[in-house]
């Protein structure tokens, strides 16, 4: 009979569930919305509905092992509970418990709960751009700045979970506020909103622009991309610099960690070298030659799914 | 028969060697000069005779049960190798293989090779102000800054043996040379050195302090660290102003690593408080909140023979 891991990606958006083989092939998958303004219960309801589908599509032939959720925030692995998610509006949430609950009979194996960085770690160790590499940094760009460390081949968590937490990195003492209330965070001034708003700021003050012609309230980080990869001058220099200051939290962490592998992951890491290049010149400058010689820079390797991936990789990696 | 580690600091300019107890108790030291003028082989020349000594007073009743030696540089701890040590002068040495060819016959047991960051933090885990936790970052703050890796009960080496190398986080991009060809790196604001050189440059400039009397070009920063405490202004400005540029730095590795405790160490934590509380707070005010809870920051807790001591906890946390 075969074995399937059973992973679910709880976003404040989406829940996307996947049935996935030892080898990171997705045999089934759902999705529903995850409204997390209707409170917790019904979204644990709609992440059981999810489970009892896929356990329907997976029928006798099949026998799921484990399921594996990442949720976006932080999280206790040991009890299974969600500490803080902004997104889902979620403080203290004992989503293992509270799932087994719905779940009754359906369900009684193992259920791992981690946040969404750390199952996305693990996915690319498996399947994507870390095969091979024991000690891994990911990091994913995109809404907010966050990270995932897989050290000598294990998860690691940190004492109180919070290890990897890379968003809130100070870069610039004076730099623009971030959402945290400190200033000049790397998430204030790399993320995809802050891209964008460095746009907006930029075409405001009448710099030229292919993306002149939008309506700036509409701008996002992936118009910013898209402009650059056409070879529009203001979005480069937008995305050089978010390159330029990850870099530098990169550099940091290549000294503090010795990894193998940087892998960027998220939406803002669709602009490829053009984030990139400035990402790996400010790490070769500013870490330890020794360091920034151990340590190879790269895309995330896992396209479509990779959350639902990342988060069966959790059971497949035993960290139920 | 009781059993014994033989631990060997091996410094810029002195060779100490112990016999320590499991216990972490020293029974029997011994030091050489280190002379790295003198070349290599006469170092590890000096490293075996003290060795024999030490083996000559544990006797009959005792029995040595491995070698630690940490060393002042970095190192390749599988082969035994170090790797780059600036105060010894040495790039690529050996250091295992050529001790146990000086030793012979003298020695066949296991030797462990650390930089001595590593050391000093297994030793501060085992008897020092790190027992009861499990995960420590070790900080000295002396001639250099460097740190050790303790996650979840073991060293942490990083890949290539580099990780907590964190003299070269860059603090301020346009600071002060630093003498590895970077600009504002924390040892070029924090260290000694660094310490000693602000000193001089504010009385340069006809700042008041009990320290204007000294002779500029022998002040150290023993001279700032007893002037701050004896309260005068200028001093403690400076103590103040290197303690809030460690905790820039330490309050991105509480970020990344989320460690339990950070154990401070090196000649510049003998400012006690001075130091502590500016670092402190930086740390509180930079850092996430539930990793500034989970971490307590403090002095080392070994004192006199603390780099032997560290260099035998290699050998009772086997490392060898």
């Amino acid at each position: 009979m075969a074995e399937l891991a059973l992973g679910i990606d709880l976003g404040g958006t989406k829940i996307a569930g996947a049935l996935v083989t030892r080898e990171g092939t997705v045999v089934a998958e759902v999705r529903a919305p995850t409204r997390p303004e209707e409170g917790v219960e019904p979204v644990i309801g709609r992440m059981a509905d999810c489970i009892r589908a896929l356990q329907a599509q997976a029928g006798a032939g099949h026998r799921i092992v484990g399921i594996g959720i990442g949720a976006a925030g932080s999280t206790d692995h040991v009890r299974g509970v969600v500490i803080m998610g902004s997104n889902l509006r979620w403080v203290n949430v004992p989503l293992r418990d509270r799932l087994l609950a719905h779940l009754g009979d359906a369900w009684t194996g193992p259920i791992s709960v981690a946040k969404d960085t750390n199952a996305a770690v693990l996915g690319e160790l498996l399947y994507g751009a870390g095969r091979g590499a024991h000690t891994i940094l990911y990091v994913t760009v995109g809404t907010g700045i966050g990270g995932g460390l897989v050290l000598e081949g294990r998860l690691y968590h940190g004492v109180s979970g919070g290890a990897a937490d890379l968003g809130h990195l100070i870069v610039e003492t004076d730099g623009p506020l971030c959402g945290c209330g400190k200033r000049g965070c790397v998430e204030a001034l790399a993320s995809g909103p802050a891209i964008a708003r460095q746009a907006r700021e930029q075409l405001a003050a009448g710099r030229p622009s292919i993306l002149a012609d939008r309506p700036a309230d509409t701008l996002t980080a992936v118009d910013v991309v898209e402009a650059a990869q056409r070879g529009d001058a203001l979005a480069r220099e937008i995305i050089t610099l978010a390159g330029q200051r990850l870099g530098m939290v990169l550099a940091w962490c290549v000294d503090v960690v010795n990894p193998e592998r940087i892998i960027i992951g998220g939406g803002v890491a669709a602009a490829g070298d053009l984030l990139f290049e400035p990402v790996r010149q400010t790490v070769a400058v500013r870490a330890l030659p020794s360091n920034v010689e151990a340590v190879r820079i790269v895309p995330a390797g896992l396209g479509a799914n990779s959350g639902e991936i990342g988060a069966a990789a959790l059971v497949w990696a035993g960290a139920a």
